[in-house]
């Protein structure tokens, strides 16, 4: 593992231990660059559910993996960012969920778990993206979940329920905004929908470009608002769709989602601001799901490169980097065998959920053994592991967790594999933890170290230099 | 909970929802007051095996009891740090031991796990101290756990092992420091010593005041250099320290430590540098033991708050805020009753550790629950899990953490209690967590978002202007 040396530059400019001024010049340069400039462009990028052990361990499997930091951590190296961390609580309780995470982001405002932008006095905060648009920018949101999901829609509406997403689509129908791509077919198409409406063709009606895959996608036309829904649910995970040539011709990734929004979005005189989410960081956190979790997270880190690049050239645009919330508190465990076990992630070709849901009840242990050796690592587990995993689907096994739409066993299969990844889980759902928090550009110098999460959607109009009237 | 605004100050300058310059003028003051500045003193400090998840429920837990953040988070509030992530791996694993994390700052090189500042090599690093004692500075450590323990060596002497502390202690006989205080008399009393050696007799010998309790610590010589011994292995946990009027008297807290060990150096007109560890806070992770990692990690708090007093009077001394790796990656978990189950903490009155010290295999299952009970905030466990605990003893049960002297159910009892305190583990082992960073004062304004931990050796050479010729 190369590194490059946090005093390569120092060096230089170090005569027999002492410090010069030019030390530290490039950092000063930069917020220099910033200071009084406006951010006439916001990329917020949130990894949904990362806990800061997400955030570690991709940097380390990056780093182990391709011998460089990942982008987020290469920021950092590179003195290009201020940092702090977030306080993300919501009105009810000291651990949000993610409707009340983006919420406080999105109306300024805490309000309840699993409330969008209502205040618990039922005052509905008038979500950010709206306000944007009004003071005539471009706006919009991609994710990996469903769009109508908690992290857009807290940008985006105000509902009583973050659940009721076929009401969350038809709502997304009156926004006029530019941009809108994730999952979530089943909320938009009239055969899915429980009341039959065809929002998709409401949305043409208005003048959107609708796309229901990568090639029409890349091929839409950048002069029109563009809705793109790429699955029924949520987009596959990271590792399941490095796999599958049909996915990946069918399904784009985040980072190429995100590069299509700043295409449509960047030449508007007035700016944009969008929101894009790695929403399955969280999903696999819920699952215990490494595999999930660690390519989902360098996914993320893909699109953090596209918004950068971007940025770097346009010098016009703040890029933040955050999460709503701690989720799992996942990490690397102490051991005689901690390196080798971390580095099986690199030979994973399928996430825990995928393994999971292709094993039958009738499959022989062999079988199952086979399966579990080849797509997580060449990790061998016992026959009476394989047993035990058989057993629970003869007998329809109950794991109820929040994305476990089909009752797979993750919490039985994590506990298996955590003697071969060395990797823990606190559990699987949100943690308290402060959330990281980085930003570049033109009002990233005035970040401070530790924020409040409400204190966001304020920052936000501020650099912007729109005023909150609306 | 009432917090401080992050736009109070900005608000006043603020029309209109316009930014002005002003805005982050605070910031700015404080980075161009230390620029060129030499840290005359530094105060590097070590909360061990702090989590980020340890450090944010600390802060959580003070906001909600005392309605103020605590002193390490109320310095990002006020925005008078620079913060960043450290990278801790050893040269023998992603995730390191508390000698080769400290051996890494204290020698500048990455060595295996267990190891003081001894290369894979075999070269010996100089360690950090050494260097600047000999650069005519004052230089001390100040611990709860074992002076002779792998932090406060890492940054003192080089030996084969870390486990040798009789071997650390008579090494330390022969470095002429100026302030060692901390638990560790079972290594320096001839009594207890394998060999029999007083090295308390050869530290009086060489000049050293030594003392064993509170009183005397506090009426000692500011004249002459400072040796302190408190306990035969580890200070108690300071929630049991708390509770105790005789511990009190006898046994000083790591802010009066500190507070004594700036007094003994304060005044050299070459300046000091001193090491202060939270030792127990990572001996708590290893045992999953609430009560005493949050509260130890209260009573680091508690110093960082002397520290910071003393730098912002001086305005010469440089204050360094970190861990040493991550340990366990507690958090508080989202569920209906977080809240209240994390508020319980406020009336926790022993550790575990002294929970489980305290029952007996005789004990009734009545003595078990009303032990519980009083000790961890009115939590009442079923007869089913107080029979469980006594079976536990009554078969001499074998739980072997690192710090389980004497093998008590800290990991039965943990999963017990967390139904309780909603507060979750991934192990009873360190983590590869990135560490926490922050630093206040001169030399403060050349810290990055990332950092190496061999960086850090060059780093505080470099700002305390002390060339590296040793």
């Amino acid at each position: 593992m190369k590194r490059r040396s946090f005093f390569k530059q120092g060096a230089l400019a170090t005569l027999g231990g002492m410090l010069t001024s030019s030390f530290d010049l490039r950092a000063n340069t930069i917020l220099e660059e910033n200071r009084g400039k406006k951010a006439k462009n916001i990329i917020f990028m949130v990894s949904d559910g990362m806990s800061v052990g997400t955030l570690v361990m991709a940097d380390i499997y990056i780093r182990r993996k391709f011998d460089r930091p990942s982008n987020w951590m290469g920021l950092y190296e590179t003195n290009l960012v201020q940092r702090g961390l977030m306080d993300m609580a919501s009105a009810s309780s000291i651990v949000t969920d993610s409707a009340a995470a983006s919420s406080s982001w999105g109306g300024g405002v805490r309000v309840n778990n699993g409330s969008l932008n209502i205040s618990p006095d039922g005052k509905e905060n008038l979500p950010i993206l709206q306000k944007f648009k009004k003071a005539g920018k471009k706006v919009g949101c991609v994710t990996t979940v469903p769009i109508t999901h908690a992290t857009p829609a807290g940008f985006s509406v105000w509902s009583e329920r973050r659940n009721d997403m076929e009401g969350i689509a038809l709502k997304y129908t009156e926004l006029g905004f530019d941009v809108m791509m994730g999952g979530g077919n089943k909320v938009f198409n009239p055969s899915l929908r429980e009341d039959g409406k065809d929002v998709y063709a409401i949305l043409q009606q208005k003048g959107y470009t609708v796309v229901r895959n990568r090639a029409d996608m890349q091929k839409a036309s950048l002069k029109k608002p563009l809705f793109g829904v790429f699955a029924d649910v949520a987009l596959p995970y990271t590792v399941d769709h490095m796999q599958d040539e049909v996915l990946k011709a069918e399904i784009p990734t985040l980072a190429e989602m995100t590069a299509k929004a700043i295409d449509v979005m960047k030449n508007h005189p007035q700016g944009f601001v969008i929101q894009v989410e790695a929403g399955k960081v969280d999903w696999a956190a819920h699952g215990n799901d490494l595999g999930g979790l660690i390519y989902d997270q360098v996914a993320f880190d893909d699109a953090v490169k596209v918004a950068i690049d971007f940025a770097k050239k346009d010098g016009n645009t703040l890029v933040v980097l955050t999460s709503d919330h701690g989720n799992a508190n996942p990490g690397l465990i102490y051991g005689k065998q901690c390196n080798g076990n971390f580095d099986r992630i690199q030979d994973f070709k399928h996430s825990n959920d995928w393994i999971l849901q292709n094993i039958k009840p009738t499959d022989g242990i062999a079988k199952v053994k086979e399966s579990v050796y080849n797509n997580c690592g060449k990790m061998s587990i016992t026959d009476d592991q394989a047993r035990e995993l058989l057993t629970y689907y003869a007998q329809a096994g109950q794991e109820d967790g929040i994305y476990n739409y089909n009752h797979l066993p993750y919490k039985l299969f994590s506990e298996i594999q955590k003697a071969h990844t060395s990797v823990g889980w606190i559990s699987m759902d949100h943690s308290s933890d402060f959330v990281e928090l980085a930003m570049f550009g033109p009002g990233s110098e005035k970040l401070r170290p530790f924020m409040r999460n409400t204190d966001m959607h304020k920052f936000l109009l501020d650099v912007a230099e729109v005023e909150d009237k609306f």
